[in-house]
């Protein structure tokens, strides 16, 4: 059995529950003899390569401050969005001199698809020269887009946050007399289980949000156009839902032209003003009162309103990370099978992480309805039992306490 | 002692505990016998035109659909923009002829600056024509510019959202180790309270929000532009505040041109894109990754991190409007009055209305730093108090349970 110290790192978007699961690996370091001292590596990769460690067997020795840790959102060691190169270069021999350095023995990364292209690129590389270490991926991504997984931490949080800000976004809509029209905008550039998670805000058939666009279907203008006709007819109030990534037949994405000239640091193009597009269409067309709202950011970091189901199962599948770390495992990714509907219960699990890695999973065509522009059932069976309890994070002089490093 | 039957209606913009206040109403006039039946009028003096009342008597005989009520964001009646006009014309005729065929003694309006105004000119009519009838505004606004109260229902709950929010936007902000600049646009056309309330976000002088700019000075693009250049020194993640309605010096919205098109249902242009328009500037003339972020309605319907002190405060002040309208008040507003800062306690107290409607209320220059981009400990320690408390909204299935009509 290995011996020796461990690193873990965050990489990728934030979530609320990211940092669940770095507790739950520090709470799961702190526990085994075969982990002495679990180092937090800044920035990811990053971090490593410049050595920026922090001691967090020293940091969170304090079992408060790991319970302030599980509530904070966003990542506490901060992240990076650098991927390694597809040949073994100088980077994977600098990283393995520092891991040799410190005696490093694990190495947990709690990241996307693009994390686990990393853990699977380090692995390979450590069999390779054979250096004696277990590195083990922990999912994490709003997005919901890992394969193999069930679902991956931080969807069920930034996904009730997206159905409860919808309830209350209806509740507001439908004060005035008069035809109104809310385009709200929703994260996810390719896939479109955030979008679908509007759906859960629903308390009967006949409540908003009315029309939903995913971007796993091609969207059309002049379809939306008289779908928004259609229902206002009935709904003297609409709210549609529409992913940030929405793109025509031809590949375009619908904010395209408004936003071309915006590349985010990492060289996305940033897509923001998709609903305003669509907003100003609706109101050149009919004349109505139109409202586009961006949830932005908040979707991601809202912790205070987090899923406890989601900050509860973070926090343990990093704990059964360094279990199997320990036991043996590398180059596995933890992931959740679900094994029962009612009452909906899961098992962590690992699996080999090279048929995960840059895998991306979109929302089946047959969870969208055939007009595509809504939902079905069988995607609300699928997302509600991951919305369930209300996270107890601290409240202080009115507003939510987070941990600052 | 007036007898007779009472009308509640709702007015202006919708607010996480403008519903309260009509609880507050209902339970009063439930609880009075001068009251005998007390109906609602759907959209405000519209609903009272149109004859269009519910019977609340009947609606709320459950005390459990009160309770849900209380925490029901937006205006559960329904509301309007309709200004009474100036001279007693024929819509007041008919008012008034609708009051008397359904027996109505007493008359409650829950709203803000043009609300009260419609209370005052009511309550004048009602003199000039001897007609028996006692009439009582209750205030609600998010934007706390109202005259003579120490604060407004509505604004403490919008503050906590806002404070909530920017505290986890900081924690999203700084994950990654570039420059970014987040700028995040909060109501407030004239009145800068909302935006001051983004401070008590800070946990201590170093942290965000870095920069605040309200409404009530002119605003100067090129010092803003400098003011984050000299703030970046210090912080790689600069967090700006700003109000939707800043100006120029010369009176010109900032978001004009950009936005100079769209007017709303009432008229008013439609304030949004300034974070947009600046964002925009800070990132061609520094090129670092810049993000705007607009709070938009949810600042004013997140009822599920309402504060505890507004939303009892809310029901407080509706009932006591009863209670005053029924010892023989007429032509008043209920107002805070803060009697002590430590414990923090307010009494309420009513107030001619004369004196309060079309008063606009605006942060005073000295709880404003010399510099205009930040606020005084004095406007921390007025607004502390206001966001106290989690509400107690009820969650189920995972999400928060409004009230239906």
């Amino acid at each position: 059995m290995l011996k020796g110290n461990a690193i873990v790192g965050q990489s990728g978007g934030p979530t609320s529950v990211i940092n669940a699961s770095l507790a739950g690996v520090i709470k799961g370091a702190l526990a085994v003899a075969e982990i002495e001292t679990i180092y937090g590596a800044e920035h990811g990769v990053e971090g490593v390569l410049a050595e920026n460690f922090i001691n967090l067997s020293e940091r969170f020795a304090d079992p408060a401050q790991l319970e302030l840790l599980i509530h904070t959102p966003a990542a506490y060691l901060g992240s990076c969005r650098r991927k390694l190169p597809k040949t073994f270069d100088e980077t994977f021999v600098k990283i393995f001199d520092i891991f040799k350095k410190h005696h490093i023995a694990y190495f947990f990364y709690i990241g996307g698809n693009d994390s686990m292209d990393t853990v699977h690129k380090l692995s390979q590389y450590a069999k390779q020269i054979g250096y004696p270490i277990n590195i083990i991926g922990v999912p994490k991504t709003i997005d919901n887009d890992l394969a193999i997984t069930d679902h991956t931490p931080g969807f069920g949080s930034a996904a009730k946050y997206i159905a409860s800000s919808i309830r209350e976004v209806a509740c507001d809509a439908q004060v005035y007399d008069t035809n109104t029209v809310t385009i709200i905008e929703i994260m996810g550039r390719n896939a479109g289980w955030l979008t679908a998670a509007a759906a859960l805000a629903r308390t009967d058939k006949e409540a908003a949000p009315h029309l939903i666009y995913l971007p796993e279907l091609a969207f059309d203008v002049d379809k939306f156009v008289s779908d928004v006709e259609k229902v206002s007819k009935k709904y003297k109030n609409v709210i549609a839902v529409v992913s940030e990534g929405i793109k025509t037949a031809e590949g375009k994405y619908v904010c395209e032209g408004a936003t071309a000239d915006i590349v985010d640091s990492f060289g996305h193009k940033q897509l923001s003003g998709t609903a305003r597009v669509l907003s100003d269409i609706i109101h050149e067309k009919f004349g109505w009162k139109v409202r586009s709202i961006e949830f932005s950011l908040l979707q991601r970091c809202a912790a205070h309103i987090a899923s406890q189901t989601d900050v509860s199962e973070a926090e343990q599948i990093g704990t059964a990370g360094v279990k199997a770390a320990v036991s043996g495992e590398t180059g596995n990714m933890m992931y959740f099978k679900r094994v029962s509907e009612n009452p909906y219960t899961v098992e962590i699990l690992s699996h080999d992480i090279s048929t995960i890695a840059n895998v991306e999973k979109i929302v089946p065509r047959e969870w969208i309805n055939e007009e595509g522009n809504d939902i079905l059932q069988p995607a609300l069976d699928y997302m509600l039992p991951l919305v369930q309890g209300e996270s107890a994070a601290k409240f202080d002089g009115g507003l939510p306490v987070y941990l600052k490093k």
